[in-house]
């Protein structure tokens, strides 16, 4: 065996630890699939005196002397897209170290950067924990799907979301019921925002979508809606609809641009999307000739992310001279964002109004005067006087014609609330 | 860039095809992906005349000339567990190439000696295409999922014995009349037996459980029966119970020895695996602490096929210096069998019986003193005088128990036909 592989850790919470005790358990036989011994020589985090479950050697306060230590690989799980761990990663690049990070925002939003920063220091940086936690989805598309290209790929990403939306269609409860009991058994951040409002999801889908399609990152093309305005009505009617509502993230290409977006999204029923539950994750990649494939599992937490953590490790001991977005980064084009609202689906849409006469002829005249059709309709009555929901399925129109029609029919004093519109992944 | 990666490729069928059409159609850019370019110098094929949809350069009629040529890697795409197959890979290896095979029968067998071979002349032996097509579970396996240790790979493997029990889940046919069908469509085989029979699924387990579990292949261990007797009643009564009858093949980790299983198995409607339809292939993988993993997606045909092998190719183009099972041969340990017949589950039992006074309690009588204990029952008489269908589903029992039982049922005279039993994955 060749010399020690020396790992510094930066970050020592939930997935940090379970970095560590994995390579406590296991490091044995870690160390032989490597090649050579898999050993941490330092490690950092905020607290020392924190209580854990794991033993800690080679504490230092000063997180970024690991960049500067006798490490092979500074493996970065700290989080933010700014700071210190942007300082780090770039501080251990810089200085011929490899990095490991499950740091989504950082790569999301400096990648391309830092994926110079790499190439001219002949090191790896790489980022499997940074999308779909345990999921080798990373892998899968930069190494695995390659041969035809990736016309789309579809995620839900984020199991805080998936979690919220699976509890809201099982018990009926509304999604601010739902958050706060999330909240309080720890599925859910005290500030929820990053998750619920897709910001999250975007961070990943920006990661997936520039190894899927051979281009830089480019968050800020990402058209991002989160999931705070569904209701359990929409879930109802989704169901008898046969189909289910998730939080999306869609990246495809649509003639030689990219469409890159985040909203919650009808999946059939018996669609593979439609069966990931609870937490877990799970990615459909549309690859060309070669067929649509789908990987699912634990998108977050201790073991899984540790999983995809140790999984780079192990590659960057062995040195497989990886390119950080599977191409050279001259070869990384840049992404051409396309009209996402120019992109057609049938959608759902629901108003609530008030129960009076030519309610429905005023809506049903705002939608023709925007071109969307209307394939079917449901009217719901709750009690005489009380408001009445009106749900409908529109015929294939774009989401800019759907928009047109909403933006009228919202203007009415009958039409109560924001009207709700959702596309319908039938493809 | 460095000197060209130059490509031998033995075998110009469905899957030669395949690459050389892909390799045409994207070389420039999987070029890039390598670091170098990809230049396919020779191939050899059984028939030069025969008429193909893609331009043939350096053919040679001697196949073996391949691995003697001036080629970094020679794609084996022949097939056989013998013969030419293997003496091209063979001699390739010691000639100092790399090799790339979509043979899963070469490997299943003479996997640990190729192994050796390949390790001793320091080059890579890939095969992600010999298990589940395009699926990129090998790498999965061989590289992502690996920080917790496999404990179970559960894979439907053969896409015509799926396509089989789909259409005679979706049009009630036998059997018979289904597989007649697919062999004059092309999905199955003029001798179908390899597919049907189990056999085919048995060579991918045996290779997915060698890299799972980090062992020799151990082909010869794998316990297998085919889909041949299943009847649509079995299909009929398995979706009353809320389940659907798949080909499985089954690895798990057992105190330390493995169980490797081929056999129909029911699977929860509602699972990931049951929802794994027609010709698709599906694998799901219990990676300890860090959960469940699943994937599917094309596991036969041109583009599926041909994706696995390019990325094989593109990956041994790299340089990655990957250990054949993903750990140095030295590490691999023998695969201990583990007792399969004394591995426990619910069970679907069926018997044709006559229907004459006291049949059901002899077979009552039988399965309690196997040990064998009854939790739901349905009987079903066809038409007076006719053969009764009686179908149990029993508490968890072991396969040995339930086995015990049926030799004493069916030897009664009342018992018509084999009676029949399937296991039901539950867990």
């Amino acid at each position: 065996m060749t010399a020690p592989f020396k790992i510094a850790i930066a970050g020592l919470g939930t997935v940090g630890g379970g970095v560590v005790k994995a390579l406590a358990a296991r490091g044995e036989e870690l160390s032989r699939r490597a090649g050579r011994t898999l050993e941490i020589i330092a490690v950092s985090a905020r607290d020392k005196k924190k209580a854990r479950d794991f033993a800690v050697t080679g504490w230092t306060d000063d997180v970024l002397s690991l960049a500067r230590a006798d490490a092979d690989v500074v493996v970065e799980l700290i989080g933010g897209e700014e700071g210190i761990a942007r300082q780090l990663v770039e501080t251990a690049l810089a200085n011929g170290k490899h990095v490991v990070t499950a740091n989504k925002a950082l790569l999301a939003k400096h990648g391309l950067a830092l994926a110079q920063l790499a190439e001219k220091n002949k090191v790896t940086l790489k980022f499997e924990a940074a999308a779909a936690g345990g999921i080798p989805i990373v892998k899968a598309l930069r190494e695995g799907l390659i041969a035809h290209g990736v016309d789309a790929v579809k995620g839900i990403l984020n199991g805080t979301c998936n979690y919220i939306l699976t509890e809201m269609e099982s018990s009926g409860r509304a999604f601010d019921d739902v958050l706060k009991e999330a909240q309080a058994k720890g599925y859910a951040e005290a500030d929820p925002t990053l998750d619920v409002g897709g910001g999250d999801t975007a961070h990943k889908l920006a990661l997936l979508a520039a190894i899927a399609f051979g281009t830089a990152p480019n968050l800020d093309a990402v058209a991002v809606e989160g999931i705070q305005h569904i209701t359990p009505d929409d879930i109802a009617f989704a169901s008898e609809f046969g189909f289910r509502i998730k939080l999306l993230g869609v990246a495809r290409r649509v003639d030689g641009k990219i469409d890159q977006r985040v909203n919650p999204a009808m999946v059939r029923v018996r669609s593979a999307l439609a069966n990931v539950g609870g937490a877990a994750n799970g990615v459909s990649v549309d690859a060309g000739e070669a067929g649509t494939f789908f990987f699912s599992g634990r998108g977050a937490g201790e073991a899984p992310t540790a999983s995809a953590v140790i999984a780079d490790i192990v590659e960057a001991a062995c040195g497989a001279p990886s390119p950080v977005f599977g191409r050279p980064v001259a070869d990384l084009k840049p992404m051409t964002p396309a009209d996402g609202k120019a992109a057609v689906s049938p959608w759902y849409l629901r108003f609530e109004v008030l129960d009076v006469p030519g309610v429905l002829a005023s809506i049903a005249g705002n939608l023709a005067e925007a071109g969307v059709s209307i394939e079917s309709m449901i009217q719901r009555v709750r009690a005489p006087g009380a408001p009445v929901t009106i749900v409908m399925i529109t015929h294939e129109t774009s989401q800019a014609s759907v928009e047109r029609a909403l933006k009228a029919i919202g203007a009415s004093d009958k039409v109560r609330g924001r009207p709700c519109m959702i596309p319908m992944e039938t493809a």
